[in-house]
């Protein structure tokens, strides 16, 4: 191993992005939490206890409120900057700028996700295709999910065949699985504003890729699901398509003939492989709905909404903390660590 | 009234077609039901006693189990042959060679439904596109509700702009609401076999189009959405291709502002304009979800899948038995007496 | 017709509740509606101005708003207050006390929903129950859905065979169809505040009996469920209940083995009698899941949220405004009207 | 240790049930996996030969079927027969029967699910309270999810408080979670022949208990949920059943007021507990849905349908090898294995 002391990670909201955070920064050699946040004290907050991970909350009264209900608290969240190099921000919307000034004064380093823009930090990161662009950045952002999605597919076809225009129709879940509040229970709504916003924020990574998305939401919990259409350059077959991507990492591909028809069936997987909360890291696509036609493209691909961005996470820690130089030697290094 | 004489319309399996065309046929005053058929003695066919509609079944022994159940027959449906200028079968999938053979013989005039092959008759039929392909034929076909759908808004487009090519991505729903066994209930499945089989009957009517499909179903019962993007000969603006829509017969544009935001709204809507269960038998296109940009166009549709070919049969009917010679006119009249 | 001069209803809130009571009103020969309000000009909007119907507004400001949207408005709300001898609440929660002030400075009788509690207007309706309660009465209050529900089902068991004790767990759906935000999507979700107040509702008009309630949500639009156990003061046979019920107004006896095995087929058969927006307003109790076990008895029974408080609203409207003092004859009379 | 040799154990049927088994007797000392049965070469036989279980097929021509699919077969079921010295039968309904004919044959034992009749074995199982009605026995029957779910709580509240009678409410998931085949999308569908199967069930473990139950199915994979009334010989109060659950094992408290107010949280806190596929092998109540009214007591308890009966199915499997006589050191011994 090449360094001798671990970088120490914080993570700013334990939700669905910050617990697999911290599980995934545990897994890794490199790296270490040195605390969690959390807002109110709910079951997640007691897991968090029960982990032995230390638990910041916003200020005394919040302390107080948790110490009632029984859950251990290792300061306010000035303390954790103290003790962190860097900040996962796994924060719900709107209050990432405020974090970022609160960052930027503690002198620690930043990771936003994708539900902010990208001007919040001026850089996106993704594994394969920019690592080096946030190499000891003190602010980066991972892209979304799904633009984590469409950028692990598209950018080794776009390296290797050249993509002329790319169109996808994003079919996306209507709450995440621990989110029973949310509908629809029996609707489809269209994103009206077109082209949405995943086109863009691809181009925050490839901005020479032309790329239209819509997007309507469905009643599942389970996953997002792609139709993706790309004209190449060139003429390409079906196979080669395949062969490429099947020494792509972080893509997966399954077989509708061996029983995996829906995205059901891939959480299924996903548990029988004995993954850390039964999660998808991987982009899943259907070989056998792949379909090359002269220089168009066809395929389908499924993006797990809970995790997919977790590896690309631990990636930019090690770059933004300079720790590592080389993104394929980083993205093994995490992979192998968490079981992919 | 041009007619005299109304003509006589027999409907073979009274189901979700089926009771949906004889509620149809029945607001007309050119035609007639003269007998619906059904195999089981359920509460439809209850229904249909309670509505006076002559219930004709397979055979004497099931007419036997359908008197038992207090259920009126009037004959078998070798009787209804012998009442009937046209049937209109609405039979689930397998049966229709066979039948069509049973109609032949008997001497009637039959359309089938989209779920059965171009092939099995010939000839296709949508109103707008090719109401005079059917003129006096013995058999005909309406096309499925997903390709009617993509027909009421393509062929007009191709007509004023001149299609180069579309990709639509279909959305589909899992099961019809009155059925309570098919899932899923939690997963999106994409359709594997690339592309789906609806381009090619989209082409069954419109056969120089060049469309290509991608399918999905999701857990919702009320409508398909398709998301579809053209590429035409020129630019045109948003402006120009709405203006084109509202003019166009069963194409029915509402706003996401005006809180028609998916398509659960689009079925209250339907509701409370009073329609006879509740039906939208026009494609719905979201204005503020229609965008063009050069030559490109982008926009979502929902299709009742229960309701949009109805009239549709109406119209073929006509066609077929040469009541009116002119589409437009007999679209009208249609349209008029359903409520549209 | 007994009555020279038709009652004028005014509603307020034009949603669920609000546009049904104005078909069901509309319906009657001794009433009329002489205006509804929208505070949104939304679609719904619109299609009162089509049906006619005079669109009352907040104010002057909301009034503008409508105008610029397209949308013909008759006036304030203060303004209909003049014309309507009773206004039918269906606001949402939170503004009724507030409303109640201003019908009782108006000098206009006034009807709340089941949403409220009992102790708005100390008065609560069902046409069965208690129709002489509200005689003249200025307030009244439907009990909601579910306890009207309860109380079709458990005032003649009640009346013919006393009842010693009931329980009952209601399975509520998770949001109505035309909702497409709320959940879950995936979830069965515990009212664990035991019992809930749907017991005591039921008490606001039966007092006498005991009755306990435990409640879920799940993912579903159509129907509330209600599994129900009562313990009678004597033995009854399963026959002696069916029979009692068949000839219990607005109670609907349905069978399974007639293809009606869930809420699904329920709402299709709405549908197919030709009920305005599919609904059903009768409760509907599965015949063949009907059990009486000594004193003993179980059933299951379907509630349409949407719908089974109409006709009461209407009997109410009746009492209220002393138009017929027979609770029977003015339930037949409204039932008559809305097809029932 | 007190086993020098290790039980061989073989599972008949690698699905929801036959792949808990496997990973759960594999986290036992005491036990050994030697085999599983698959019919067809589905991802799920893939992930047993990458687990490195040996894969038994029903004969030659599905060995060559999985062979040319890639997937190593160890041999036919008849070969594991020789290897085992019992088998956990795990393969859907109808052929029990003559599985257990072949298993008598071999001369290996056999442990049958819930889905067959008591009447295949003539003894049920739970571990708790019949643990030693199976000692050595040659066959037995571990008791369907549901009803583990209903003993689990029901058998103490008995043994501590006497029980006088029990009505309870099933409201069933309408599908596993890894099935997008079945429905209902939206409906709710009850179990019309009363009472349902689930009460006789468990008084195949506790043939004293008085208890009647009904169920309905709902559109939700996660979980079952139960709403219990039990009336007991005594008066109670609620935190005397909340101390008696407390202690219970395999039974779970949580709160709704920790954000814990639904089926789809509890998956979340399973999942966040590292547990193996995400399962939660305890019976969860809702601490604060628990709540004593003199002698009648109404609870709240969720169960999770693929996972509940695993730790039953361990602890059968020792006392029909007679590898422990005390029923609470298997279950300690179990559960301390499986991370419970």
């Amino acid at each position: 191993m090449t360094h001798v002391k671990k970088i120490k990670v914080g993570i700013n909201g334990y939700g669905t992005i910050g617990k697999r955070t911290a599980t995934a920064v545990d897994q890794q050699d490199d790296m270490e939490i040195v605390g969690v946040t959390k807002t109110r004290p709910t079951y997640e907050a007691v897991v968090a206890n029960n982990l032995g991970l230390p638990l910041y909350v916003p200020n005394d009264e919040t302390a107080e409120e948790f110490k009632k209900a029984g859950i251990k608290v290792a300061g306010t969240i000035k303390d954790l900057y103290k003790k962190a190099d860097i900040i996962v921000d796994c924060t719900p919307g709107d209050v990432a700028e405020a974090y970022k000034a609160e960052y930027a004064e503690a002198g620690v380093k930043g990771i936003f996700q994708g539900g902010e823009d990208h001007s919040l930090t001026g850089i996106s990161f993704n594994a394969s295709a920019n690592y080096k662009e946030s190499w000891g950045a003190q602010f980066s952002r991972i892209v979304s999910c799904n633009t984590t999605g469409l950028i692990r597919t598209l950018y080794p076809l776009d390296k290797k065949f050249k993509i002329k225009e790319v169109f996808a129709t994003l079919v996306r879940r209507g709450a995440d699985p621990n989110n029973s509040k949310s509908g629809p229970i029996n609707a489809i709504e269209p994103s009206l504003k077109i082209p949405t916003h995943h086109g863009p924020d691809v181009q925050s990574i490839m901005p020479w890729l032309n790329i239209q998305t819509m997007a309507v939401k469905v009643p599942t919990t389970l996953m997002h699901l792609h139709t993706i259409v790309v004209r190449l350059e060139k003429e390409v077959t079906t196979e080669e398509v395949i062969a490429l991507w099947k020494k792509t990492p972080r893509v997966r591909l399954v077989k509708g003939k061996n029983g995996i028809k829906s995205s059901a069936q891939i959480m299924e997987l996903a548990r029988d492989l004995g993954r850390s909360r039964g999660d998808m890291f991987e982009i899943i696509v259907w070989e056998d709905g792949v379909k090359a036609v002269g220089n168009t493209l066809y395929f389908y691909q499924a993006v797990h909404q809970e995790s997919d961005v977790i590896p690309e996470i631990v990636d930019c820690i090690r770059s933004m903390c300079k720790m590592e130089e080389d993104s394929s030697r980083s993205m093994k290094k995490t992979d192998k660590a968490m079981g992919i």
